[in-house]
């Protein structure tokens, strides 16, 4: 069998283990597997790739990112998009696939099986708002670095008497945001799925300065909305000297603004950006990827194509790969009230 | 309502998340909770406590071990302990506890509710060894520590071509060691779970070498049994001075000395011992035993004595305490045959 | 002896260590250490303060920021605030003080001691830019996140063949963004010591990718500047809504978008803001502060004022205060210059 | 100019960015660079090299151990050792070399000078023994995994109310262990440069108990000698069953069984072991190699030859490669002292 592997979306923890457990596992499987470079952009004209070789694997169990390289290239938005790929991947003598992204490129996977294409999806995104999977490449791994950030943040916060906004990644669900607020001790969580009054966290800020507290830690999530909060239009400003506008600020160093003024308290903002997805993977990033790469591969000898390996009761569970992006897994409300329940 | 709280057996990180998350959940809903002095030790005659407020917390979420101290003291393991146990809590005018540790420390907690005093249990072993649950505190961390050893051994191990074996912890169960193997991309793991022989490890160590691999690297749990490697009595031996014996040596150092002397390859033991028990909650150490610990409030404040809450389907989950102690959790042939597809 | 111990300016990881190796040193020759809050507001009119025992320094060598707070309040710019502070040192009864800081911090301790009062000092700045001593309190802790970040950042950039720029503290000088390159492996590193045109910097970016690397890591410190950069004024610009104009944006995301305008290259830009202060302390800060407080300590046992703890040819040694903050040390041209030659 | 440049004897944090360093410069100044594999075995019969490109050195920086492998193989021990080294360089067509080791290597170094071949040194040792260099490739990253061991077995000393003894390296000095001590809170530090009676340790461990504190956390150097603890000879003894002798216990473990012994208390023993060497190279292993390496190629170039690169009042400085080997550094009397007044 030959087997192609590509990684789709934005780069993530854990990308690179899950590649050396594909690549091995075919190997001692007698399978030959082909690295597709750059996610979908492998599989289009001009695409790069290489053959991957068990012993060529040194270090990827450690290495963060994806050696295979990615992109956000997709060829359901492309014109002709799946026919071509359907076509590079004859012409690579390509047996079968393993995907491994997100929902753009899980869809794309569940696409190229409706033409009848074998394709394997594995769930990576460090949102974590696939639906069905309790893993997702990635994730653990932002979680542990959003939480570090936090803890020095809580010094710094501390030491100053200061409010301490740190904004983190998820632009349509809070995952990142209410999963690094428990584990870093924030003290108030700001995420999509539960929008606040600018009122509230104003009143959160004094009242939690009211009851001896020294500092604050206020975690948003980059997509969270504010009402009260202004939102600079990203188009057709223009500064006094006729430069075109700003691009739009971000929305934690927008809130510390208006926090900083309401209350008069020494507000800072932070946002921790691209560092949240690079370095090396957490335990579980290695451990997971490993454990679904192998079940992805076994699945393809079955085969058993058009699934997503994900984790269901925390086992690897081969999960059809409409369900896995069939909709956007969201912060539930227990869970946020849980965590307002110790903040 | 007066609830009590104790950490009994071996330390773990997370124990301060989970007594955290119990103080400021029972504080918000009315109670007190009484800090209870070294587990079980704290409730027998001379033990001792304090009173813990939410507002003493400060620190905990990120601070290692437990802060209230714990023992191996065992009540059903003294005459008349249990009553002397429900006599203290009468003392003290606790109304429930919520005991947090591993099957010991559950036993107890089981036996009480027999009794008729009302407690919820938490679990906590890095063993992993408890029944039913997902999680139990301090396991996560633990493997975090020899993934990080692992990669640390990695980069000696390859610069002198040195076949390197790690001892790990896990007297009855392997899952530190396969998930540690796993993590840390050992290319063997000894279990309990899995008796093997020297001449397989041997013939294991030459093959790695004959296959061009310039070093190899072996996980071993402390309790696992390795046929044909001799096991010095820990008893009744003295050496050529008169002086008693040795304590028995672990079995990581046996396995490294009968490796060295079979296969010339030049072979080295490290054990890893009591640091993987202490230091800062991973990430996970300390998201969960929050949920975990207000879980655990919950169940109290709605009348559920008796339980363990642990997880399940990613879920926090009351289980009745007997069953989490039924029998030991044990690593299932799958996901050792993972390991092995991968090493 | 009665003496009081205060840290002033922004925190850093090291100055608890610090503190925690005066009380303990004093404490051994009978002395009584009283720790002032929020630097030298703590010997203000209505400033705080605490009497420290060795015995309630649990913890304190591991812990970020400075557990006594910190402020920027600086007396020499307080109308007859040398004045007061002297009163309050008088109120206080204090003999002698330990003034933990920087520039600003130990400029006022200068003008304390030419006053008469006693005073020794330590050197604490992330931006490592006082002179004579080879270590300042928390430089060290912040090239170590800095390097982290870069390596974070290196393998998101390799996996999209990106430019990443990262921006770091320093105003006036570019020590960490010198030796954050240097630990972190950024190809180009742009200092306020060494300004660099526009020009020069879309060059190197497109040299780079015409020399086959995939992707670029540049570090800059907040205060370089950059010829050809545009920089929106801070004041008087108003959107096209007429609201207030927005803060000046940082210089990181400015080259960012010039870079990416330039060359075509998807380009971006993360601020490690606050993240760079705080957390727990490196090895090298909590040895150095433990070694300079107890030579602090030492120092003022033997009637030596005036004197900032620092280090010289691996040594402690204590220096004029005058001196240290004589000028601001500057990033040479020797070690850029050897930067460039790895780049 | 051809340059050779080799890694000998034990590995350490730090080998590869030194190894990075020399072949950018190298490469710079029109220079080839041979990589010799394993130490000084690369230059003897049979010894294993390749050309080394800037291009092939991407993670270098980040990577622990050395990637050309390191031996114990002296020529010096060998029977016309020397010869074979010249003979081996000028089959190679080495101009010069480069070698990056402790005594050992360093003293290689020297006699290959004495004989007319030019060598440059780099300081490597995790002992930090070199005389004169204030810097030694390895011991930093090693501080810092003896301060994080520290961390975690104070947290489980605590909880259990434990004296934890933890042996680190160090055969003949204890930098490694007072470093350690200073940066881990150890109360106490055994060190081989001043030997302690068990009686005063025990006093120790005592008089703490007493003074309230609940654990004790005692340093010690795997070369410290303790007078009164008992020495298992390791030759000649043989066991009950007459089995040969068990290799001589490590001194951490017989300290902690002896002051068990004579204190009742719960007393615990870790040797951290191989874990000291390996894994990613802290910022300092980073920076100083990097700026060493890149002296070392000036020096070359500009004739400069028997010299050590060290570091000299906080600079680069070439040395006399007898002045580095000369003696042995130890721990001198006063840092003792600082440790003990604050312990």
């Amino acid at each position: 069998m030959r087997i192609g592997v590509l990684t789709g979306g934005g780069d993530a923890a854990g990308l690179n283990p899950a590649i050396r457990a594909v690549v091995i596992a075919a190997d001692r499987a007698g399978s030959t597997v082909i690295g597709l470079h750059d996610g979908w952009a492998g599989l289009l004209e001009g695409g790069q790739s290489r053959t991957l070789h068990a012993s060529d694997l040194e270090g990827w169990l450690r290495a963060g990112g994806t050696l295979l390289g990615s992109s956000r290239t997709n060829p359901l938005a492309l014109e002709g998009g799946i026919d071509e790929v359907l076509a590079q991947a004859t012409a690579h003598q390509l047996d079968a696939l393993v995907a491994i992204g997100g929902d753009d490129t899980l869809s794309v996977a569940a696409a190229l099986c409706e033409h009848g294409f074998p394709v394997v999806g594995l769930p990576k995104t460090v949102d974590f708002d696939l639906a069905v999977t309790e893993y997702c490449i990635g994730f653990d791994s932002a979680v542990a670095i959003v939480a570090e950030a936090c803890d020095r943040l809580a010094t710094t916060g501390a030491s100053h008497h200061r409010t301490m906004v740190l904004e983190v990644m998820g632009r349509d669900t809070g995952w990142l945001a209410i999963m690094g607020a428990l584990a870093g001790g924030a003290d108030l969580a700001v995420l999509p799925e539960f929008p606040m009054d600018l009122g509230a966290i104003v009143d959160h800020a004094l009242a939690r300065r009211a009851g001896g507290h020294g500092s604050s830690l206020i975690l948003i999530a980059e997509g969270a909305t504010i009402e009260g909060l202004e939102t600079l239009s990203d188009e057709g400003s223009t500064d006094a000297f006729g430069h075109v506008a700003l691009a739009r600020r971000a929305v934690g160093e927008r809130l510390a603004d208006a926090l900083a003024g309401a209350t008069g308290l020494d507000t800072r903002a932070t946002a921790l950006g691209h560092v949240q997805r690079g370095g090396p993977p957490a335990a579980a990033d290695r451990i997971w990827p490993t454990r679904l790469g192998v079940a992805a591969v076994e699945s393809l000898m079955a085969g058993t194509f058009g699934v997503c390996l994900g984790v269901v009761s925390a086992q690897p569970r081969a999960v059809p790969l409409g369900d896995v992006v069939a909709f956007q897994k969201r912060v539930p409300a227990e869970l946020y009230a849980t965590f307002r329940a110790v903040s």
